[in-house]
């Protein structure tokens, strides 16, 4: 399909947008009216700079309250139209977005809104320009695609056509099905955006909340098919309204646009596929489906193979205690390179000091820090292959004699995501001469999950990193209170959870989170949490061994006496042992327990799930975060002293 | 009245909210049970803390989801209350907060209501404890104070009372008159908190938007009226939930709470008044009315008689060319600082280049800026005592021989507010050694406005400050889009407007606003608007004289003409001069036109209003916004050659 962006989802002026359009890979654009007014060039510049660029202009918009005006206004209004149409000409653009009166004193009658239109389009005939009429949601009289078509068709005009915007149906709850109905060349553009479900003002929520196919929450695929199925075969364009996104330096952020098109376009295929093989849809022709974006099909991820640390020799030495005090075992050194490998259970962690490596110039970057992440996946090369075509940064770092070339893609925050096949056997073989006596302390048994703490702008473009090159799906957010501001908590997961990685911003500059961000000048690691089958076990070795456990107050072990039945020594040993309690709806339980942070900037969480909890223990969350504002003060203080 | 907050209106720690708290000057608090929890002391040392600290535990909250509840559940929640009783005796306050309801299951008969209430009361009451029950917006089944008071009414037990909070009534628009008719000493406890109108979902609302009564737009006055008619006694305690607060220092946040609940005592004590005046209520006993806050009574402020400016000598030379150029006389020279004064019409400016000055710190922190305005006021004296009485800050300078002392007090961004009365007669001849040559060779009339710069999380404490200290009046807030960003505007206006403050803020960073702000390293002004009668004569002088105006783009004029019905000559005489034009609905019309910054920082707008135009050209605003990132990104490209 033709992929174009209007240009008010970027922010910058219109050579910047313009270019951040260009570079993404967009084949057009839609000029929104206003970034034409504020810029100083002629409408012959823009066009010709956009020629140079290699897009096309393919909207200009919006016209306003033009149908159903009041009768002594309309010869002046389409004067207005006249001078527009003036514009568009310079521009080099056919097509104007009309969207429906929005005016207390407009006009509802049909026949009326049917007449002007077909007025208007006579007019813009006459000078071989198109009208797309839109139902804006808070439109007086006009609200829906449905009522949109049916003046439409009544204006009976070659001129006239319909406009689609996915915000203004799914926001009111429509349904799109009918879409299908319409014939493919009376539909002119259409304009897609997701949001989150908010119940507020549908016009504030638009024009503040609107989000890139995928970051949101609403069925686009959904509304796209029916496109599809109509016959349609213009452009599908991002017109996204978002406060975010008009600070967003305009490059990633049209990169991310691409992105998001991508895969709705990926997921409207699957869905068409999936009901034309289910017959509930007359089948779609081979050249209406091959429009789609077709990257190969996600693989299944099984869980995190290693994480990878990127250390100095110190700092190595340091975590490598750490660790080992959390019952790993010393596992194995690297054949050529200062890189050694603890292992407990099903867990492999990795620490690299290697000069002149990635992992060193990132922890020049960032310090001490999680560098690369490998994930085990079902077939590694579809999944790189995968990640490439959605516009994934390979990396290719130096390979020694004894090792191995895993595929890996580059994450948002710079780290590497490591691809690890079922095929690759003895992994840690070839690589690392491995310690046969080597046997850990403790009985964690895996990572179930990896907190990353990432600047608030950032979350959007995460989402989309993992949902489209990944394949992943996205928990909704959660908001929580650390005790100098809040704190945001999405979580990702692969399908069947396998991989999770909760993802935590904070918009205030004093929380546990910004803290994490400045240590690591940028995003990084905010915690690994360890499953086991026997926390109590777990932690007493631990403890035993010195771990610094954070500290939760007693407070907290009188509130779980009065929430739920626990026997008095049972929440005393809670209390003895900083263990955290959540219990959901269905009688799942979390158990977890903190370590204080490494460096001052990422730690270690014990956990153990009963009866199928799936959370993270957002109910702990905040105490936890009080419990880390009083180790970051009590450390500022030794600071000073 | 004893004058209360909720601790969680504040950011921090527990004991750093207590101090804030107390060094604000409140009376007592509410402790928040996540507070509690949170903090590593016991009950009886948070007891202590407050009792050190001078401040009344007032309430703890709170106990939800208790009356009603599945019947399986109702021992239970008894076994859960006591536990809380013990906390609140070991913290020594003897009231809980009882929030209605919300569980899905909970059961709405009235009868079992009452009898949940009375056994609650029956058990509080048996340990010298009180119930004050708060029917929440949210609900299941009581959600007005209505429900609430019936409810008590039939429990009839002495240790279960009704507390009112202003936002759960006030959010569903319900009418607060009939709290007259609850007896005062069945109300326990009164929550105050004001809010923005927002089309939303009333929890989150109540969750992230609530303020400080006078910072939103609730009729807060309106809602204690019938509290104090009741005959209450009790606290008055803020209690409000907004992201901002649980980021913002806690010490000047405590201190806007204060202030704002004296604000709305004095405004409720005049209403109180008029309405007893009116004889539209019966006569308030004086005992009752003399619980509230009564300040000196504001004066009527008749504009701005100067403005003064801290500047070195290199940019107070620099400054007077500009304003000279702009049409100002060199009117006058300090009999004895290096101090000038430049005038035209009934602007006054002060250019102060004073070493060991109040000017001279503040353009050491600050750069040249603004560090003085002196308005007019009927009764300086009354309105400098009202100014204190309401926490202002006064200050008094080095004051020389000739000069006059004149009644200041601290904006918010730490320049001085100077009152000066009507009795002033020959203010600049006392300290200046007048030009009886000087003529301006401009027209400009008067001072329009003054637009600030200030921090995002600081605009409602600048609202406040105004409103109280002031008595202005605050407008709604607009948003305007900047191409890096948006930006948010709230005027603050004197009553009949004589003195007009727009006050900017933007959470982007590379805005217009943001880069003012770091360009003073904090807040400042941002333009000062002139007024005159003929602004295309003023700009031909001012063109003339070399004043850099700034360039708006032809495009800008195209959408002028599809708008409105103007001639081309004139057209083309707004694009020659450069000037913005806007026209309300009503017919008024504005023009207007703004200079390049000085500096980089603030900048000049010359205006003409016609037919009672009242705004401020907000249709304008990206326009200007756009051109200043132009003149911006020139400048920054000069200084990278």
């Amino acid at each position: 399909m033709q992929r174009s962006i209007a240009t008010v989802s970027l922010s910058g002026t219109l050579p910047e947008k313009l270019e951040a359009i260009a570079a993404a890979g967009f084949d057009g654009v839609e000029i929104f009216e206003n970034d034409l007014l504020y810029y100083a060039g002629s409408p012959r510049e823009i066009r010709q700079m956009c020629a140079d660029l290699g897009i096309a202009i393919t909207l200009f918009q919006p016209f306003r309250d033009f149908e159903g005006c009041r009768r002594d206004r309309l010869a002046r209004n389409l004067d207005r139209a006249e001078r527009k149409f003036d514009l568009m000409q310079e521009l080099g653009t056919d097509l104007v977005l009309v969207c429906s009166n929005v005016a207390a004193d407009s006009l509802g009658d049909t026949q009326i809104l049917v007449d002007d239109l077909r007025l208007l389009g006579e007019r813009a005939g006459a000078r071989g320009l198109r009208i797309g009429y839109e139902a804006l949601a808070w439109g007086r009289h006009v609200n829906t695609y449905q009522q949109v078509w049916d003046i439409v068709r009544q204006a009976d005009h070659s001129a006239v056509g319909v406009l689609l915007d996915s915000f203004h149906t799914l926001s009111l709850k429509g349904d799109p099905a009918a879409i299908a109905d319409i014939p493919g060349d009376k539909i002119f553009f259409v304009q897609m955006a997701d949001a989150p479900i908010l119940a507020m003002d549908v016009l504030e929520w638009s024009r503040h909340f609107r989000c890139f196919p995928g970051q949101g929450e609403f069925d686009l695929a959904g509304f796209l098919a029916p496109i599809i199925r109509s016959g349609y075969t213009g452009p599908l364009s991002l017109e996204i309204f978002n406060d975010g996104f008009r600070a967003a330096p305009p490059r990633a952020n049209a990169a991310d646009g691409l992105r998001s098109l991508l895969y709705l376009e990926e997921k409207t295929r699957n869905l068409l596929e999936r009901q034309t093989a289910e017959g509930t849809i007359a089948p779609v022709p081979p050249a209406s489906l091959d429009m789609l974006f077709a990257p190969p099909a996600a693989s299944r991820y099984d869980g995190v193979e290693f994480v990878e640390f990127a250390v100095d020799g110190e700092q190595g030495t340091k975590l490598a205690g750490w660790l080992e005090r959390l019952g790993f075992a010393r596992a194995g050194q690297h054949r050529s390179k200062d890189v050694s490998l603890m292992r407990q259970g099903d867990i492999n962690i990795v620490l690299n000091a290697e000069p002149y490596s990635f992992a060193h110039s990132f922890f020049e970057a960032h310090g001490p820090s999680l560098c690369a992440t490998a994930l085990r996946v079902k077939d590694s090369h579809s999944a790189f292959e995968r990640a490439r075509e959605f516009k994934g940064q390979p990396y290719r770092g130096l390979v020694g004699p004894n090792e191995r070339e895993i595929p890996s893609v580059r994450a948002p925050d710079g780290s590497l995501i490591y691809l690890v096949g079922q095929a690759e056997n003895g992994l840690y073989d070839t690589d690392f001469v491995l310690n046969p006596n080597a046997t850990p302390s403790g009985n964690l048994q895996r990572i179930d999950h990896m907190a990353m703490a990432l600047p608030a702008d950032s979350l959007d473009s995460w989402v989309l990193f993992y949902k489209a090159l990944l394949d992943f799906e996205a928990d909704d957010e959660v908001v929580l209170p650390d005790p100098y501001g809040l704190v945001k908590s999405r979580a990702l997961r692969s399908r069947c959870s396998s991989v999770r990685l909760p993802l935590n911003i904070s918009e205030n500059r004093n929380t546990a989170i910004s803290h994490a961000l400045s240590s690591y000048r940028g995003s990084g690691v905010h915690h690994i949490a360890f499953a086991c089958d026997d926390l109590f076990a777990e932690i007493n070795r631990a403890k035993d061994a010195g771990v610094p456990l954070l500290d939760i107050p007693l407070n907290y072990y009188d509130d779980l006496a009065a929430r739920f039945d626990f026997d008095d020594e049972f929440l005393s040993e809670l209390a003895y042992y900083n263990v955290l309690y959540d219990r959901d709806a269905q009688g799942g339980e979390l158990f977890h327990v903190y370590t204080e942070p490494f460096e001052g900037r990422f730690f270690f969480e014990l956990l153990q799930r009963k009866n199928g909890y799936v959370g993270y223990g957002a109910a702990n969350v905040a105490v936890r975060l009080a419990a880390m504002a009083k180790v970051r003060s009590g450390s500022a203080r030794q600071a000073r002293l």
